[in-house]
């Protein structure tokens, strides 16, 4: 029997991602193109015992819960980004997700009609992008630098496509690592403001920084712009993030936390992708945030000392002759370099000569819409450990000695 | 700030299914309207060993697994299929996903296009038509009588509107809990083969059966139609259904089996929609299913024989003066009675009387398109406990009784 599959289908399902990722199942194989944290870092152990905890409770852990998610933890996150990032909210303005992705479908499903226009920080994450595709999103893309997007550029756009929203990670984004200046914050913020268009805010990395701030410090210098958002009454923000890189993905939690009405429109659509998201799940990051001798802060600062040393690992490498020419700017946190080829080289084809090696990255291409970035990969620093890393890092460098010899 | 929602988001905003659900979270609520499988019944000490085993293997449990879902779980559920239910597939034809409604919501979003007609039993399951209406479905009803959507009827449609695909629970739907004939597949699943549309088989209910026959024996004599599409090699039949009602819904594993390149495509879908479902609640399925003293078969006879007295119990109740006039048909299955009510009542009206003492159930014109049910109810039998069932149905009866006097 011949399917016929919607056409707004069309890109996701000849999606290179998909190659990549199943190539990456292959045992022998050192993925540098993963979204992946470092699995020992997982706090398990404590998980083990947060899950005798909530079996112990009686079998209604394991019944259906609140749609919107269970609501201690809701209370939890309320009250830590109260302490720590100076956000205000109440749990009814957050929504428990099936990890930042869920999260970023639902809002496009619940806002988006075909052919609106979005406006998406440029590069961005390429799970961002085949939603957008998928929804039949107009996108265009906003240029940053160091400090994050341009606002001059941004209130062109805002004015040329009359967007619906803006889809940005201002704490290192996906694939760059930038960290928006609080200058830039707050011109963003403005423009979102004052033209009406919805910020869509993605601070799944915000947590992961290197420069050996308290985690309560950091939001401080650094704050969300959903905290910012405080003028007009506020709602001008979305703000999105999971446990994923923080404590373990297999919990599969995330959150949209934002304006009552689009939190409950949001939890509508959940209601019908998903009915809910894992309560059980929900129950034992609570058990293991408010009642056990897991320390929230302590593992933070752990985790970034780590995530640091690793990063540092790949920048030595990355001096070695066979990378000459190729350029990055040093990320201060999240989980990628974002590197520019040498001159000539094409990410696309250099994947291919790497995948025959048996080690693969993600090539720059998937994170914008069109070829623009088709000379620059992404390399995850987080997952792979030294010795992994190590011959990885080996095994790309030859591809492009390899290349460039030849050229 | 003002938030413009995408148009075909209006019904599913409006719903009263979420005033239902939202009221019945109020403690001293009795919910008949609920999907809820009984809570006592979990098996969740042998649950809470499982835990204990995943955790114990190590961090690697907790880390992101094969977004199609833990692959020893796709291979016990192909086993288990294959022995008791006549099922020939493979691994790479099963997607685990977040209940049966993401299955729903995967296949609608891979398939639809807006304005495409889509043919559903009449009545059926309010999640389904709204991930319809969501999709801008044009949705065709298919009547049916004792033994399942009828032949002639559905020929019909098939010519008129060209149909993409059918929509039904041969085996206990919700709300009716109809389990159609042997007949009645078979001239059906031939149907959908010559006219080519896809059949989406919601298995959801097909395990709770109160005829007495073995779990295996049930099968062999009310096989799925996923397991008569042996002709003209298959593939006419998408096979869905979940752990929701026969382990235990917080564990959200459900699953879509089918063509291979149906369900690569569906999760390439599920990529986008939430990157995948939580590896861990499914390695903890596979642990209890596979590697525990749990015993699968006589859990379920368990089930079936605890559903069977409580719809027993519902039955009596029935009988007793204040639901005179009211008309239902026994069903062998499922969770739910399909009860018509007296002569001039709408079961709107009656569901606010209802609310106001304390009591919810689901009303009809919930499991169709426009008002055709608006005379019907659905009764939960298989989450209330015998008290509560007692003072539910009083309750309820007693809002029958208010209106029938008054007329």
């Amino acid at each position: 029997m011949k399917y016929f599959f919607a056409s707004r289908t069309n890109r996701l399902l000849t999606s290179p991602l998909r190659d990549i990722r199943e190539m990456s199942g292959r045992e022998y194989f050192i993925s540098l193109a993963e979204e992946l944290p470092a699995e020992e870092l997982f706090p398990f152990k404590l998980l083990e015992e947060a899950a005798v905890s909530v079996f112990s409770s009686g079998p209604s852990a394991l019944q259906y819960g609140e749609p919107a998610g269970y609501r201690p933890l809701r209370e939890w996150l309320d009250n830590d980004w109260n302490t720590r990032k100076g956000i205000r909210t109440v749990p009814e303005q957050i929504l428990l997700t099936t990890g930042t992705q869920q999260a970023i479908d639902l809002v496009m499903r619940l806002l988006l009609e075909p052919g609106d226009s979005v406006l998406v920080e440029h590069p961005t994450s390429p799970g961002c992008l085949e939603v957008l595709e998928m929804q039949g999103a107009k996108i265009v893309p906003v240029t940053g630098d160091g400090d994050g997007i341009l606002p001059d550029l941004l209130e062109h756009h805002m004015q040329q496509v009359r967007p619906k929203l803006l889809f940005a990670a201002p704490s290192f984004s996906n694939p760059t690592g930038v960290l928006w200046s609080m200058e830039r914050r707050e011109a963003v913020l403005d423009l979102c403001s004052r033209y009406g268009v919805l910020l869509v805010e993605d601070d799944s990395y915000g947590e992961l920084h290197f420069d050996g701030l308290e985690p309560g410090d950091f939001y401080r210098k650094y704050p969300s712009l959903f905290a910012l958002d405080t003028a007009d009454q506020g709602g001008h923000v979305l703000y999105i993030g999971s446990f994923s890189k923080t404590v373990a993905p297999a919990l599969r939690t995330g959150w949209a936390a934002g304006h009552p009405a689009l939190i409950q429109a949001m939890a509508s659509v959940k209601r019908i992708a998903d009915g809910q998201s894992s309560p059980m799940n929900q129950r034992l990051l609570y058990q293991l945030l408010a009642h056990s001798p897991f320390k929230w802060s302590d593992h933070l600062s752990m985790l970034n000392r780590e995530y640091k040393t690793r990063l540092k690992l790949m920048l030595e490498l990355l001096k070695r002759p066979g990378w000459k020419g190729s350029q990055y700017i040093i990320p201060e946190g999240g989980m990628y370099l974002w590197v520019k080829l040498p001159d000539g080289l094409d990410s696309g084809a250099l994947l291919k000569a790497a995948l025959l090696k048996g080690v693969s990255f993600l090539p720059g291409s998937l994170c914008s819409t069109g070829e623009q970035d088709h000379r620059y990969i992404r390399l995850n620093f987080s997952h792979p450990g030294r010795d992994e890393l190590l011959l990885g890092m080996n095994l790309i460098s030859e591809s492009i000695t390899e290349f460039t010899a030849r050229s």
